[in-house]
């Protein structure tokens, strides 16, 4: 009976066929100990040479690494064992001999292993990031649909900039131009008039020359908006909804975590409530440790840490100086230096994971910011006219999923984050 | 208290406060009807001149089509209504007086609708076509999820092209150039040899010059890819996928689909077992009918409908010639002149939306493969390892979103599938 190698616990006692490939081995003169894994996990198969035929025999032996086999045998209890079971192998087939397997278990550099990412994707590490990667999608949708948003897909291809105008990829579409997008928020934002609580979640683009271990040229946002929400309303949504995917993680990752050696009692911290402060806090903060900053200024990755590290749990910063935020943010009534907007800033040095903010819903504010940024009115006509129909307050933010999966699962660069990284440098394979 | 529409069933008796939309309005001298919309649903608001005040009965006269409202009132029972409720007014509250709304009860042509997309998705039609896409999309994740399929995010950069070279969106790569992905596919197939069971769920773009009804430059795709699945196995698993789809959105639903004025007793019939025919017999059916067709041609959109005219339920058409097929497909070791692939037919016309196959697994025919069809060598050789490495059969398939909207919607076109339409002549808004 075919099996895969997760299903196995049920099966101790049975006679099993596991069809995957050889992870590893250690022999001595009469064992052969495999490591085999099928995508579903990685079990141990024992080959006793007094048990098995010649031919099993040194087909166990002579499998090369990430060989691709058949694999019968008797499921048994394993205590040891990460699974609870091992296998006593009957028999091997070798279904195909790997040619001499690039990735071993020596130290490569970074590059080496990208160019190899198609295969480095089978390595424990690799695919328990990818485990949580896939856990965090789904908290963060499972979320949402809970709590009465509707999935809105936000258009690839824009007519116009939404986070400024020098980052942008541009192609030719059919004797025009077509730029690709870098946030789906103005499209949510239309989609909240219509529909009250909305999301996108979708690939987003950002031409930076950037080199910095925060960067990639093409990442997962994650972009919910709610009509009639303002700026606090909406941080208690942030709240909510990271405690929950940081939670699901916890549940339902645990071996992954573990292969990746996360310290997970930091995580167990990130319950809401997270502590709150404004943006003129935490420069005199910044100040008072010394840091060259002063107001009006835009943090960096060394001033986020430096005010992240105070607290055991994400930091809420708010209020930031509009002038160093987009267009469409709303000042502040009382204090129009400032926006209606804030920032989550992740614990352990991980920096912004999320930017806020209640947008402006004035139209004739919106119109003369658009004319203020320079940007072209004729483009922007369908997003004033959510101003000239019934406009409501309403607030939103995206959260970048590279960055997420970082901090969730400890990684020095989101390089790791994503599947096949795309960077100023790398467009493959 | 704020509430939400779709809430108001438990709030019989209760006074509330609801924050949205004037969605139309009917008035005798003495009485107001209020069709009110907060994206959660619509409700009717029913104003009493005797019982309001002359400020309230004003406004509520007074609102324009899609003013923004908060209006108050006491929830009653209502058989009558489809929600089941209704509310006695006590005030109402103009938040936004809106300008002369542009789409009115009268037909507009499909460009205006198209050039108003922002607005016009507050439409109760439009939004029921949202809705069905958001579960459809939850059903499709959830259904692979709960199956052991692990999402690995294709990545939207490529350096090469997979179905075909002339079709491609090209950017500025920092230097070089970079395609917009037309399938995450060969992705998948790397990232099956490490997970097993994954799935990709994206954008997918195509610059074909096309004007049917069928096609999007801009459209987004689910692709699962299972290890060790024969064609056969593959064909199973759609018809798995594709029956739990269809009866998630029958049982969820049922108000979106009667204000579609959807005939679901359609729907119903789609359940697992779906008839299979080859290519052969589907061309000898055509030729039979009088279709000019001949062994050897893709089949038309006229084909495709007669073919599926004669099931009640979704058709699987499998070993189409490989001449006609992407050079990937496993050709069938007993007749290889067809591959061993199939396309899903949906009913009622609906045309083809699966497309799926056994994939090449031998390192040498997918070499000669890649020179006969002219493509880089030096780009695939990536594809081409993971033929090196533990070779195994493997399948996998595609299913476009908005064409499986449309199905299931009944659908006109495809364009109003997807919240922002993209197509050869639009970009915009």
């Amino acid at each position: 009976m075919n099996c895969l190698i997760k299903d196995l616990g049920a099966q101790v006692g049975n006679e099993v066929t596991l069809r995957g490939w050889m992870y590893n081995r250690r022999s001595s003169k009469t064992l052969h100990f495999l490591q085999l894994r099928d995508g579903s996990g990685v079990i141990q198969g024992v080959v006793v040479q007094a048990e098995v035929s010649p031919q099993t025999w040194k087909a166990a032996g002579d499998a090369t690494m990430e060989s691709s086999v058949a694999v019968t045998g008797l499921v048994r209890e394993d205590k040891r064992a990460p699974t609870g079971v091992e296998l006593s192998v009957r028999d091997v087939e070798v279904l195909h001999q790997a040619q001499e397997y690039p990735i071993q278990k020596k130290e490569h550099g970074i590059d080496y292993l990208l160019d190899l990412r198609h295969l480095w994707l089978r390595s424990t590490r690799q695919r328990a990031i990818m485990k949580v990667r896939a856990t965090i999608i789904r908290a963060c949708r499972d979320f949402l649909d809970q709590d009465g948003f509707t999935l809105i897909d936000a258009p690839i291809f824009t007519p116009n900039a939404c986070e400024g105008t020098t980052t942008l990829f541009e192609t030719e579409y059919f004797g025009s131009k077509a730029y690709l997008t870098q946030s789906g928020q103005l499209y949510m934002e239309a989609a909240a008039m219509a529909l009250g609580r909305v999301y996108c979640f979708g690939p987003t683009f950002r031409a930076e020359k950037s080199k910095t271990r925060r960067h990639l040229t093409e990442f997962w946002m994650v972009e919910p908006e709610v009509a009639f929400n303002d700026w606090q309303d909406n941080m208690a949504l942030q709240e909510r909804f990271v405690s929950a995917m940081v939670g699901r993680v916890l549940a339902e990752c645990g071996p992954d975590l573990k292969a990746l050696e996360r310290d997970t009692s930091k995580l167990e911290k990130v319950v809401a409530p997270f502590p709150r402060i404004s943006y003129t806090e935490a420069i005199e903060r910044l100040q008072a440790a010394g840091r060259p900053v002063q107001w009006g200024d835009d943090f960096g990755a060394e001033d986020e840490t430096l005010l992240s590290e105070s607290f055991d749990r994400p930091l809420f910063v708010y209020q930031y100086p509009a002038a160093i935020k987009a267009f469409y943010m709303k000042p502040n009534p009382a204090d129009p230096r400032v926006a209606l907007c804030n920032d989550l800033l992740a614990p352990e040095g991980y920096g912004e994971v999320i930017g806020a903010g209640q947008r402006m819903d004035d139209l004739e504010m919106l119109t003369a910011k658009i004319q203020e940024h320079g940007l072209p009115m004729k483009n922007f006509e369908w997003f004033l006219d959510l101003r000239r129909y019934g406009t409501v307050p309403h607030s939103g933010f995206g959260m970048g999923i590279e960055r997420a999966v970082s901090w969730i699962c400890g990684l020095q660069h989101v390089r790791e984050a994503i599947p096949f990284p795309r960077t100023m440098y790398r467009n493959t394979p």
